[in-house]
């Protein structure tokens, strides 16, 4: 990909904590940020990884650890994935190797590898909340040091960004609150606050405005003026200065000391605001304007595209993610894909449907749609909260909304989808993108989905098998979903997406999603496998095959509605059933499929009842690493299947 | 309480529907508004409900009916418990007898009531993006029609909120917000925010500053100018007034056009300024001051502490929420009140102990404690999301938060349960108030908790069953917790309250929480009770005892870890188990128990398994009545549960 002539790291090699940072001259900083991004460039092509982030923050960073004193003072990074720069600067420049690699370096911020990295983050906007409590312990404690938050433009339109910036412009506690501005973190659709911070950068760089008054005043000087004018037109020129003067005068006005915009890749000017920022023992933003993949691609074909650019309009903006040289991107369509398209060609057909994305546009592929559908696009920016019950409005006005959203995030919406949703009976249907394990580790792991939207009243909660399924569900949700709908997909390539290219797989066509299907029927143990399981199952059933031992597979294509009448007709056809999900165990499929099956037991005593053993993601964070390697650890992969069927029935 | 005398209602007997508003001048709108104001008092005097906050919308909910054309425009209220004024006037005055009673009228705004309810509220601050989903689907689907959110000042502090605001600011739809600003929605830790809407009402009402540059215009008019240097100066006038002139600058800033402040109770200017606003078809807001309580109170004792205050500083405050007045409050005291004081005890001990509400210092009762401690008393306004992450940062930095909450609204913070302060395995204790039903209604039921609070790995959920059990409970957690730990109570009189008073009771005392208790042996069915059911299954027990059937009952602290010796113990003497809970029973306690108990059966197949049958909510959401009734509706009383383990030993 974007491979590098050798350099030499010689600063970098020096540096082996940040102590080693304060003897630098700005100019050897800057050396050392150059080496900085080659490094990130070179490593990446590797391992994959987030890339534009890191090359954009790199002289913040240099300039946080220059001035301030981790892990002593408290550095807090939303989000967490552009602390590469910070990884290498305390100590693991040498673990990059691993980086997002099971058992390796993680992709974010994490306490457990580094005293440096004073709270984990991987969902936005946290790093305000995270920063007044630490301030408020701090103060009642009696301490002193300096606790900085360093958000993105994106995450300040995160909710609750915006609830704790409220809540420290009244504490009035002594909080850095370093805005990131790169304009680039989400998509076009940002909000009034960020073209807010849009005319604030204009205001400042072209500063018209502040000539023509500063031109006034000149003109004034010439005029004949008694002292008492002279005094009146003084306070309102001040008055008038102090409007333009103050570009961040929201930020003030919310009780914030506000400074900046200063250029966030001079390191010198990077420094000097931090140095004036430490001294200040109040709530204050410090507005630093990066760009994001800032010294990217310096000699190659792709760096004609991206050089000339200047540094508020890099187009067409740089991939802030890439994945690892060494393990290209299979051709094969992702879940996400599919969905996305399918998406594109049910639109063609329901013009009231409209689909919503809070800032995962890129992430669940729906640029395109927003492309074809420019109308019926909802980029929100980080808003999970919002999107939801924006849906709800629009659901209760006649449209038929799709929000897009990964199962790790729709955690942020949970009482919009009760109150506003559910309670409503709407048929919003959303398309639960990364439902499962993912490689991004604790925060991102979308498990919990099935659990908690199954305990909500009047709620379908749907899982498809492989992509023609996805298509299939999807579209039925659409055409009759009478309350709200849930189809979650895991992040990975989607299966049996070839049938789409020919044949009946190419038609969308209407099922029953609220029935489960029985793949195969043999031998005395079942399996019931939710979604993206039923690959492990029938596979499963293969392995198994060979041992001479027989199952049969259904494949439940919701955890809610329970299908009653084929789990009757398998609890008097077999003797052991095995759920199998890609959640959490706890309040999962297999739980409910327990509490239904322990009605039955007490409505009908007479009857047989099979043994049920649930198979799911168990009580625990997961770690990252790639999802085939995750799902094997615990437990749910065909071989592990087919050897815990086979020690149950052999009892062994 | 606050009875009137009785006088006539001339104008508001004339109305069965908005249309009837608008043939009325505005002199006989104030009458109508006297009457209104007069009717709720004497009617809430009977049936209990919000009085403060209708009293102060009377004439923004006339200005709305008068000028607006309802169900045609869209009117969404926050929260939705100031819609009573609303509810006269669209036919349901006559239903104010069953108000807020079970099967009676709402106490909350209702579509299944009334085609004027655009929208269900309870939960606050959701009413904006409601309005922006409205308006993308009207201008969707090309009708014309207003969208208008009414929302507090309280509200505007959600998050969800200034994302919508945010977004509406980008879209730029015509959308109408009004800001019924009432300074009284929360406690005084309101944030930066309401400090600086209170500026705005300052400068407006002052408005110095702006006669001061009228004063400097008159001077520059006698003095002999060029007519360059007097355009320059013209410029510099209009901008400076435009900083005066625009006290909302915020919200200007971020896209809305903004208007006011105007006086809420002025009928006509609140009329002229809605009539103003119909005719643009922009993103604005309207700014309307109100006073909580506004008119009551007319000739009596009461009337002389309240009636002479300034509109903006009614004090004391008057209380939001009035019960009603046939059925006084009971003497003894609510577990919230017990949670409170326990606090205040544990905080005498424990220098680290903070306490953190989110806008529900009244309702959790406490106030007492940001008296005794203010400094270690965070009120951070109705800011779920942010009083949880910043719990984790206090936790982080060593100190011990206790976040009191009620269950519905913890809702709001599932993400940051999990990512905050799960992952982080950090011992913040949540005091979850309104655990369990709630005479509020299907926005306000608490029966969630259980389920998605035990699905996150390393979570204790407890759960007392008396006012002794809910005081060690948390000095127990506060004292000994290693990860995040759950307390979940009803709302309600606190049982063995009494206990409090001398004896063991009064001190507080250690306990291992992890552990269940055997309160009673006997006969082949077990009671497993989880916290408030504890004492409906002794009195079940008692009530079958008559029946000479004999069970036991055990007292479930936690759902989470379960007692497994306990469990152990139960299946091996008892060959049938009923697990109570006053929560949802999909993925709850229950649930929990059934999970454990199929691993029970796979790993130990020899042994002899009871039956179980879970007792809990049943899946569907709950409508609103006193908790006694709906406790009885799901089958949570004693005389219930009684009959159903006489039927099911009876085998009838």
């Amino acid at each position: 990909m974007y491979a590098l002539a050798n350099q030499s790291t010689t600063f970098l090699d020096g540096i082996i904590s940040p102590k080693e940072l304060k003897g630098l001259s700005t100019e050897q900083l800057k050396a050392l940020g150059a080496e900085i991004r080659q490094e990130i460039v070179s490593r990446l092509n590797k391992t994959g990884g987030h890339l534009a982030s890191n090359l954009g923050i790199v002289e913040i960073t240099l300039g946080l650890h220059y001035v301030f004193d981790s892990p002593r003072d408290k550095i807090l990074w939303d989000v967490g994935h552009q602390t590469y720069v910070h990884k290498m600067l305390t100590g693991r420049r040498e673990q990059f190797e691993t980086l997002r690699q099971y058992k390796g370096l993680s992709g974010f911020i994490n306490p457990a590898e580094s005293n440096h990295d004073a709270f984990v983050a991987g969902h936005s906007s946290t790093s305000v909340s995270l920063a007044v409590g630490m301030a408020i312990a701090r103060d009642h404690q009696k301490q002193r040091h300096k606790v900085i938050a360093v958000i993105g433009d994106g995450g300040l339109t995160g909710g609750m960004a915006l609830e704790a910036i409220n809540h420290l412009g009244h504490l009035r506690k002594d909080v850095l609150i370093i805005l990131n501005d790169n304009e680039m973190s989400i998509s076009e659709n940002v909000g009034g606050f960020s073209q807010y911070m849009k005319r604030i950068k204009e205001t400042f760089f072209y500063e018209d405005i502040k000539i023509k008054i500063d031109h006034i005043e000149e003109m004034l000087d010439e005029v004949p003026l008694t002292p008492g004018v002279r005094d009146m037109i003084e306070t309102v020129k001040r008055q008038a200065k102090e409007r333009f003067d103050t570009p961040g005068i929201v930020f003030e006005k919310l009780g914030l000391n506000y400074s900046g915009p200063i250029d966030g890749h001079d390191v010198g000017a990077v420094i000097r605001a931090l140095n004036k920022a430490k001294d200040r023992e109040i709530p204050q933003i410090l507005h630093v304007i990066t760009q994001k993949g800032k010294g990217f691609g310096p000699a190659e074909q792709d760096a004609i595209k991206y050089h000339g650019v200047s540094a508020f309009s890099l187009e067409p903006p740089l991939k802030e993610k890439i994945e690892p040289a060494q393990s290209p991107k299979p051709k094969s369509k992702t879940y996400s894909e599919i969905f996305s398209e399918a998406l594109i060609e049910i639109a063609d057909r329901e013009p009231s449907l409209v689909a919503i994305t809070p800032a995962t546009a890129e992430g669940s592929a729906l640029v395109k749609f927003g492309k074809v559908y420019p109308d019926r696009f909802f980029d929100v920016a980080i808003c999970e909260q919002h999107a939801v019950t924006m849906a709800a409005g629009m659901a209760k006005a006649g449209l038929k909304p799709v929000v897009s959203i990964y199962s790790t995030f729709l955690q942020r919406a949970m009482d919009q989808v009760i109150h506003d949703v559910a309670i409503m009976k709407l048929p919003v249907i959303f398309g639960i993108d990364r439902g499962g394990l993912v490689e991004d580790g604790e925060t991102h792991q979308g498990v919990f989905d099935i659990a908690y939207l199954r305990s909500i009243p009047g709620f379908t909660v749907l899982a498809p098998k492989d992509a023609v399924e996805l298509r299939n569900l999807l579209y039925s949700a659409i055409a009759n979903a009478t309350g709200p709908v849930a189809i979650r997909f895991p992040r990975d390539k989607a299966l049996n997406a070839d049938a789409l290219n020919s044949g009946e797989g190419t038609k969308l066509s209407l099922l029953d999603y609220t029935k489960w299907d029985l793949l195969s029927e043999a031998g005395s143990t079942a399996l019931i496998a939710y979604g993206s399981m039923v690959d492990v199952a029938l596979k499963a059933r293969d392995l198994l095959k060979e041992k001479s031992i027989d199952v049969a597979v259904v494949y439940a294509r919701s955890a809610k509605p329970l299908d009653e009448a084929m789990l009757n007709r398998i609890c008097k056809d077999y003797k052991r059933v095995v759920t199998l999900e890609e959640g959490c165990l706890a309040g999962g499929f297999g739980s409910a499929v327990l509490e239904w099956a322990a009605k039955r037991r007490f409505t009908n005593l007479q009857e047989k009842h099979p043994e049920i053993v649930c198979q799911g993601v168990p009580d625990q964070f997961v770690e990252h690493g790639a999802r085939g390697i995750l799902l094997s650890d615990v437990g749910l992969t065909p071989d592990k299947v087919a050897e815990f069927v086979r020690a149950w029935q052999s009892g062994s």
